[in-house]
């Protein structure tokens, strides 16, 4: 067999609630995470009123870092990085700790402050999410709460507050009831956390609003639960709220979605993050796909710097799944042609409908990977399954439901279930896409029909070719002719001449 | 994006029922289908008392063609192959036909001799099913019959016979009653064509028979739509015969699994597969993954001759799916190596299951290209749906639910459902994977342990480290107690010290 040679790298986080180990493989452009290790060592549950963590959280540490220590011998040391977060800052004999933990592990932790922790979060954030020049990063965390606005990959305004899950618990929900007091509280306390911080935030501005770590994932999965769509806004905040407020007690708080591990820490993480929706006026925030840990791996590994994340997300996925890229790029510029032309008529300017086209039109054949049988369903089932760093979970929803449809029979449930936009804007840019695979289906740049577009309704769509070109072209015309039946089993209508 | 420059093939095969086009792509040392033509010409059909093809059916020929050669035109001629098979042959102004076909075409066409069709379909069947070094593969078609007994990708002896299940249909089921009588008439006639064909084919031998095209699939499928195994015995060809004089008539043949576009022509080919099966006294034979097409296309790429196909196949999926070859390989090593040692106790001899373990261990990480989370469920997924040559569909479900079940939760329903062996040896083949994978976490051969494996019974499991060992590596005593957990849930029993 030939040689390959993909770097492997490490990530370790010493976390106030679990030590997380995270080992990723660079290939390709994309980052494959090979194994994770996770124990919940309880760190910050030690530090006792003196400040010091006592004996046996030390030691719960040590024995999680025996086991990580065993792994890590096998990565380059060049490639590891670990760090120690909030409960450590904290802890005042955390000296003692780090000499024995650094000779277990053969490494040096950087225990780094709030800031550099904020900073690392963006970058985790900004390499694993949806692509907006500006964003909004928020990670409420056990012990803080970090809160990054920034450009591209540069954090620009960064603050790490004393404020968490796990510390709000205890200060305001501390006998497990669930009351509005409590919530308001809570909310007043975060309140007085942000107090002078606002404005830099709010003169910086920002496109997009992105939550990290466990508080905001676990809302998405309560509202997915809910069968409403992941946008998290104060509206549904404020509706939760309630339903916990109705639950009464931590005891009995059961909520479609919500599990079990993030029980006890639901409802301080959820008055915090309605504090936060006031106080920075977000009108919706979607979860991240990385944080902390993505954050150190990203900054590890060089060729992955500092370029466009969809761009790069693209061309990972033509190589890594071998896919034809001439016919990709040709997919893609018949496409846009069409979307060009349709942009008046059809209105299609909403949504970032043009970048979501170009990405659908680039992966649309991942699925011959596996077969040419049902190419369609396996390409929705790997895009389905893996990550695609840039693009939201919205975003994902609508491109692989066009992805699903590129071909063949049209499942129209499947575009009607996306959220991303209305189910007559998915359709429409599905029928481009369509459309596109067809006209350049002979692979060649020579053979391009010349098409012209006309439409007079958001359901009408009618080719105009160049005159004797359908006739001297009867493989297309029969084509076309069975994606007329096709659109028709969806009342689509199309015609050409 | 970097430069990809994959050729691409075409075969064209003008059948006595139906033009086929298959357009591949080579890919890293496998053929991908990128596109893939079929229209019913129904050229036999036009066939008159004269032996001439008439006007109407060459017309829908020519039609077809213009089809094909729309798509042809952007295929390297050189790696384009056309061939003509029983109708073409029979024609008597074939000439006429052909005159016209290649100039639409742009490309010469062969009239393929049975014995040549014979050849091409063996080489098709070698390349893309089992291994086993002799083979005997029949091909009933709609006018002839191959069958071909051969070593490695030679064919060694040949005959193409003059009976197929649209001539036999028309002779012996053509009021479409469906009579026992019926079919000891086709039986008998089917038999008088193979008179004095026999002896060569016994004389040579064979590990393994093979049923190429459309009778033997159309068995195998209703053989799973009655929740069967899928290797085909002469007991359940009587069966089913039984099944179809059941039915009465060919109007209304009806049959779990049995598609309509087979129906009319299914109980004349399974009358001669059964008139086959007695001649050659064959004890079973298997659905193969290819015939004539294929035949044609791996005769065109060069790098692709000759290889063994299992091998081929294995390296073919390390490049694809960018698997860590050397940890595939280190896998291996220490699967066989576990494999040895219990050898004898587990009486691991039967079905191949030394190379089903090999090919498991190189490809168990293969979803590891769709996300680290269920890894071992996408790998079945891919594994499922995809072509993986060299290896039948019994082989295939066992490699299968090994991948499925190489880590974490053990579905014991998927190792119960594969039919290639008893769910006790394929357990414990699943067993010595996943130890393997544990043994060699750490992805470098220095660490490697030395184990001893004892068991007494089938269902029980020792692993013996040198000494201290365990207690210097808390990382894999952890897994392995991790292991046990699994293990236990499923009732097998792992011990460890």
């Amino acid at each position: 067999m030939p040689e390959q040679n993909y770097p492997i790298y490490a990530a370790i986080d010493l976390g106030s609630n679990s030590f997380h180990m995270l080992i990723v493989r660079s290939v390709e452009g994309s980052v494959q995470t090979i194994g994770k290790i996770k124990r919940k060592v309880r760190l910050a549950s030690g530090l006792q009123q003196n400040g010091e963590l006592d004996q046996a959280a030390m030691l719960r540490g040590w024995d999680c870092l025996s086991l990580f220590a065993e792994r890590l011998q096998d990565i380059p040391p060049q490639n590891v990085r670990i760090v120690g977060t909030a409960a450590l800052r904290l802890a005042q004999n955390r000296q003692t700790f780090l000499d024995t933990a650094e000779s277990i592990l053969g490494h040096r932790i950087d225990i780094i402050s709030g800031e550099e922790e904020a900073k690392l979060i963006y970058v985790g954030v900004a390499h694993t999410s949806g692509t907006s020049k500006t964003k909004l990063v928020i990670d409420i965390g056990g012990a803080s709460t970090e809160i990054v606005a920034g450009e591209r990959f540069e954090p620009k305004v960064v603050n790490s507050l004393n404020m968490g899950c796990v510390t709000f618990r205890n200060q305001f929900f501390v006998d497990g009831a669930i009351t509005l007091r409590g919530f308001e509280l809570a909310s007043a306390a975060a309140q007085s956390e942000l107090n002078g911080k606002i404005q830099p935030y709010m003169a910086f501005g920002w496109q997009a609003c992105l939550g990290a770590s466990g508080t905001p994932q676990a809302i998405q999965e309560i509202l997915i639960g809910q069968g409403q769509n992941e946008m998290i806004t104060l509206d549904k905040l404020l509706s939760l709220r309630q339903a916990c407020i109705d639950c009464g007690h931590i005891d009995k708080l059961i909520l479609p979605g919500l599990l079990e591990e993030r029980r006890l820490v639901f409802v301080s993480g959820l008055a915090i993050l309605i504090a936060l929706f006031k106080a920075f006026h977000i009108d919706y925030m979607v979860v991240a796909g990385g944080a902390l840990r993505e954050g150190i791996v990203y900054g590890m590994i060089p060729c992955l710097q500092n370029q466009d994340i969809r761009q790069r997300t693209l061309t990972s996925f033509v190589q890594r799944y071998h896919l034809d890229q001439e016919q990709a790029l040709r997919v893609k510029a018949m496409a846009l042609n069409l979307y060009e032309q349709l942009y008046a008529p059809w209105s299609l300017e909403q949504h970032e409908s043009r970048a979501i086209l170009e990405a659908a039109a680039v992966l649309h054949e991942v699925g011959l990977t596996v077969d040419f049988k049902f190419a369609s369903k396996h390409g929705a089932y790997i895009l389905s399954n893996t990550a695609i760093p840039g693009f939201s979970l919205a975003q994902r929803k609508l491109l692989i439901s066009m992805v699903r449809n590129y071909r063949e029979d049209i499942a129209i449930n499947r575009i009607n279930q996306q959220t991303m936009t209305s189910p007559v804007l998915a359709g429409q840019l599905t029928r481009i896409l369509r459309l596109a695979v067809i006209l350049t289906m002979r692979r060649k740049d020579e053979v391009l029909p010349k098409v012209k577009v006309k439409t007079n309704h958001i359901n009408e769509l009618d080719l105009h070719f160049e005159e004797n070109w359908l006739a001297n072209h009867p493989l297309m015309e029969s084509e076309l002719k069975q994606e007329q039946t096709y659109q028709q089993m969806v009342n689509w209508q199309l015609t050409y001449r």
